[in-house]
């Protein structure tokens, strides 16, 4: 069914088993076929399409190229106490960030808190997914991600540190929807400028420079993002690096600017346990979060959201009337299902 | 000996002994004297002068009315495993945070990770001298500190988080010269708006609005800061009072918001042993340093700047020519000495 003339509305069960299909013959293993599939549909569902199933046909292009290794066999590599060090061997990004996930939550049960990085993963996709599995097990999540140069670093007229994410999970007495900010510290995601591409839309100002290093407005010439807030935007960046690249032992940034090469994209999960701390956590989220509702919107605006609320919002709405693809997304997947030959569901031909 | 016209230059032993002194007739003991005036000095010494001395009439001030309270005992009350909660009574910033610090590196020790968050302080200054501190035992920091509505939530008109800031540090092989990020999650620090009040300079557009909620840049008219990049800095500040204030069972916002009261400043601590996850950490951040500082400068600048590159060059330098105070500045420290019967240096009477 079209909900309007540029895109097509899918069931989001039925995108998630194409999604996984398309995977699986492009050579992920099945389960990971599984778990990167619902990721995707977990951003499609939340409205953050830039972050979804328009990735797949990188993603089997990545297992053609050898960026993505089915075969990864991910393990513990170091680590003590409340920190460990998992080395994905190039699993798929949902794939090694699951365990990481898993890893400090289970061990902020036992420590209170729980670090856990995970490095040689592929892209990891939208992030507030993993945030979202530890809220869901009643523990506030940090999670970061980190990859090669994406983004220009302020002061200068190169690529000199990535667009990492950032998402800060914290539950209240609905662990469906906690509070969940989700960011990049560019002035505006990557996939955002891939979106705007696939629809043949103008990006605003201030979101990119071309290949030499002005402002641009069209997406297809866009070559490298803005940081957020400049000097803010990429020394955070640069910190997520430290935080997820170097302490894991695989630095990124510093071997794109110097060596060459592409080690992949690392990640972390950090973990913690309220109850570690005292009690009360659970209804002083929700007193927060009403209190922010409170507060008056501001001219024209008619209401005041929380981090994550607008993704949850149209979450519920997906889930009823469908997820929305648009043609440009729609017609790579299907030329993608017919060279590995996947059929296509009902629709969407 | 003046530098300029509208300043008064002090050597910093000399400014750090007159504010332990101004500290300590305000009530402070000799102790938090010291340890406080370290903390206002380092900030000056890094030209961050909206955060050092300056404060200290509206330190004792807060003696004077109970907000800080020289016979705090902090004591721990909380915590298990890598986790730690102490409280600290109302006892000034600077001390709660260095016990902070230090709780947090000991714990690093034993499990790779340590997180102390400490409730109940006074206005905690400079984050990133905390941060420092932590690097110079060769660990990796992230300190944030959380207190009342200061600036305007974002798609709201009124105050709805603070200014909440946050710092991250790694030391390279110079423990004293370490990546240091140290920023709020405002468009600009509350500080620099007092800072153009005392020199009596107008404020960019974009930082801050008055009463009625209308931008100004008056800094005499101005009343609430806006948020960094909109929606990602007022989300951060939010996050960080979860992290900071929820977790530590001593909220700021939500009690603001609707009780009223005022229940000091939370802050916390996390410390990082980077050796716990592998070897090589401290040549590589040398490494990345090195590259960031290769990349080609943007037209017109003369210099790329690693983050905090700016404060330890601004601190080598005022080390040997002193401290350049403004006259605004300078004449409140006088007043206060006055009252207080506290000797003035020689050349700043």
């Amino acid at each position: 069914m079209g909900m309007a003339s540029d895109t097509v509305a899918i069931a989001p069960d039925i995108l998630q088993d194409f999604a996984a299909a398309l995977l699986l013959a492009g050579g992920f293993t099945s389960d990971q076929s599984e778990q990167t599939a619902a990721m995707l549909v977990w951003a499609n569902l939340r409205g953050a399409d830039s972050h979804g199933v328009l990735r797949i046909p990188r993603y089997v292009e990545m297992v053609e190229l050898g960026l993505i290794n089915p075969a990864a066999q991910p393990r513990r590599v170091g680590g003590k106490g409340a920190v460990a060090l998992i080395d994905a061997q190039r699993a798929p990004g949902a794939v090694g960030m699951n365990i990481a996930a898993r890893t400090a939550s289970d061990l902020a049960d036992s420590h209170g808190i729980g670090w856990c990085a995970v490095r040689s993963i592929s892209h990891a996709g939208a992030i507030g997914y993993y945030a979202h599995q530890v809220a869901r097990a009643r523990k506030i999540a940090i999670v970061m991600t980190a990859s090669k140069p994406l983004m220009i670093y302020h002061g200068s007229r190169a690529e000199g540190v990535s667009t990492n994410p950032i998402s800060i999970a914290a539950p209240g007495s609905n662990p469906d929807r906690p509070l969940l900010l989700d960011m990049s510290t560019a002035a505006v995601a990557l996939g955002k400028i891939m979106a705007a591409r696939d629809a043949d839309q103008s990006i605003p100002a201030g979101w990119a420079v071309d290949a030499n290093g002005q402002e641009t407005i069209d997406p297809h010439k866009a070559k490298a993002v803005l940081p957020m807030a400049g000097p803010k935007g990429a020394g955070l960046s640069l910190m997520i690096e430290v935080l997820t690249s170097v302490l894991a032992t695989n630095p990124l940034i510093a071997v794109a600017l110097t060596a060459g090469g592409d080690p992949g994209v690392n990640g972390v999960v950090v973990a913690l346990d309220p109850t570690a701390f005292g009690e009360g956590f659970t209804p002083e989220i929700d007193r927060l979060c009403a209190a922010i509702k409170s507060l008056p919107p501001a001219d024209g605006l008619g209401d005041v959201y929380l981090p994550g609320e607008r993704g949850f919002e149209e979450m519920e709405r997906r889930s009823r009337s469908g997820i929305p693809l648009v043609r440009g997304t729609l017609s790579r997947l299907v030329t993608l299902a017919a060279k590995l030959q996947v059929p296509v569901p009902e629709g969407l031909a």
